[in-house]
């Protein structure tokens, strides 16, 4: 039976995505915060050694807090390099990913269009991505595909906190409507589901055409 | 019934596309070039007077011949500013995509990193994706999504004539081989059949780790 | 005595590098519209035949009057396609540059992030930026550097006519201001006095800060 | 009289630039490892308490060892986490630009092509490439201009660290040589000295035409 790890799978698109995968008979651990902390180094570590290999693995975790660059503290970014950074990096130098898996990233689509409020997340999560367009050329020799999802506005919590008026938001938006969690969970389900190997190294924009760069 | 058309559905990624819509009882019109040859205006816009909306459309074509720079004749600038671009606005210009639709564009991942040999093809394509790109942003509002796939290598017809020696060629690929008409096929039929929405206004590399650049 | 064509040399932008590279004695010829008009082919192909050579070449042009996509025919696209691609094209395949000379192309930060009023040339100068980064490549082996300037809001007579109100406009922009075409002009000059060569196959944004995506 | 900080000013490329910033009598502290040490923020928290401002600021910095994604330590990602970004950040929030500055940034063009032996350089540079984007726009208000410039190969003491034949490596660079430093240093001069403003929020490739993407 095919095995997928999900970090922050008990809420958000975490939870979409482990829900989506559960209905193809995927074998599912949706982590929360109290099986793995990514901001925490120890955490990450214990949580390998106990999970040492996985069909499938889904590289995701929340996003800080918003604060401007005068206001962020020393410790604040080396809490996030941990989180969105060197936790992922250690859990890759670590875990083993089976012949002919997948691994998903859910970065942001702030790390190609930066957000002053998000600086940090931004920063760091650009930094990951270099680093799995990177290793995604090593594990496409074993047939691994290294997929990059940027979603932009989408109907998690985060996003309520994030914006004010999400009403109002959502009109100014080209769909007039924040994306679904479901849609990306289904999409990371139907390219497991179809065995679509060839899509990787590649940074997806799920942002319903809110973006501006032309690719 | 859902109708799709798919220009090129004759052979290669269009074939892979028209077929895997069809198993999912897409009602599917895979045109060949007796149908619409879009470097020619007046076959343009023949056929959409004849074909007045569909519910999916694929908007894919052949690329030139490989010429060098200086080799280059006003009349295949022309052609191929033809084939390539405008036959494809027209199309945007003339046809009725249905609200909740979708198009897809099979452009190619020179657009992002230009291959000399295929310099007619980067640039027309990458004009065509800055078009792609502004109306995705107008599309959103009638729900319908508009999606640039990229790919790289593939196992054609078109690959073969292109590369010499394609055995030695696949081992200087990340993944060892070219990618295969039915991953991209399946791939498209994935997100309609999940009815993704919200993957719009997006690129897509398709091209096993092959490029370079970090998005 | 080295040589210069600016074309659209006679205004704008194209005047304040004409005027900027005089101020180093180089010998200018700032072209205007009865020299060289790029829109013509004919025109284009009678200037190669009596300017055979440079040291310096500007390709800059004009842009078209804003259309909505809808409304763009048959010959508006015809038209820019020769103005803003195959008349540079057709200088680039029958001038010759002079070995460790310069090339700039003045194309626009619309090659990135598209702009729907500006579709056209959105469009077509992406498309021949394609052609001009390839060519990079083999100018370099002649020592000839090729630099893509891409300005955001300058003032020039086509800004005010494109921005109704450009003192609100300006209010809205990073730098509260647009940008002077004597800094492109000085920023081209500066270049070519301190012969600085490696600087080549590069799309620079010119724009105050007013972009958003990350590169 | 206008005052400059280099970092990393005792070679390569910074020295290149304190050189050609002294040859238009700017008053240049070009420090060195012993002055400030940006891998160590103690060591950068005692040089901006000593230095609390300045006209221009070039942030400069050695790349690590190159080294494995493997072989990567938790120290070494925290010691260059310090060196390629967090010293730079602590910098910028403690040290004040004077309003008509300029500051520098020299990355790497392996911020858009990442290299797989400088995973690590890779990652951290484009970290900060994109909270210097976003500064960019803040530092625009108050006329300082911020210039992200991505070297290529070029002729430093690291890179010959680098590259095991230099003289080989050379003939397959589209100029056939590696960027000398003074181009660079040449170049930030004539920035300044030209008083140009409006190139700001820019990342400009350095590298002699090396690199593949199109921007």
């Amino acid at each position: 039976m095919t095995s997928a790890i999900v970090l922050g799978g008990s809420r958000g698109i975490g939870k979409a995505i482990s829900d989506a995968l559960e209905s193809i008979d995927i074998d599912v651990f949706a982590t929360s915060k109290n099986d793995i902390d990514t901001s925490n180094l120890n955490s990450v570590k214990g949580f390998v050694e106990n999970n040492i290999s996985t069909d499938i693995l889904i590289l995701n975790t929340g996003g800080p807090v918003p604060k401007k660059f005068l206001d962020i503290t020393e410790d604040d970014w080396k809490l996030y390099h941990n989180q969105l950074f060197l936790g992922f990096c250690t859990i890759l130098q670590n875990m083993k990913i089976n012949d002919g898996g997948y691994i998903f990233l859910i970065s942001s689509n702030v790390i190609k269009e930066p957000n002053p409020k998000l600086i940090i997340s931004s920063a760091y999560r650009v930094a990951f991505s270099e680093v799995f367009k990177v290793l995604s050329k090593d594990f496409a020799q074993k047939n691994i595909s290294c997929i990059n999802i940027a979603p932009g506005p989408i109907n998690t919590e985060r996003t309520k906190e994030l914006i004010e008026n999400v009403k109002e938001y959502e009109k100014s938006l080209p769909m007039k409507r924040l994306g679904e969690p479901e849609e990306i969970g289904n999409f990371v389900k139907s390219i497991i589901e179809n065995k679509i190997k060839y899509l990787t190294g590649v940074t997806i924009n799920f942002d319903g055409a809110n973006s501006n760069y032309v690719f």
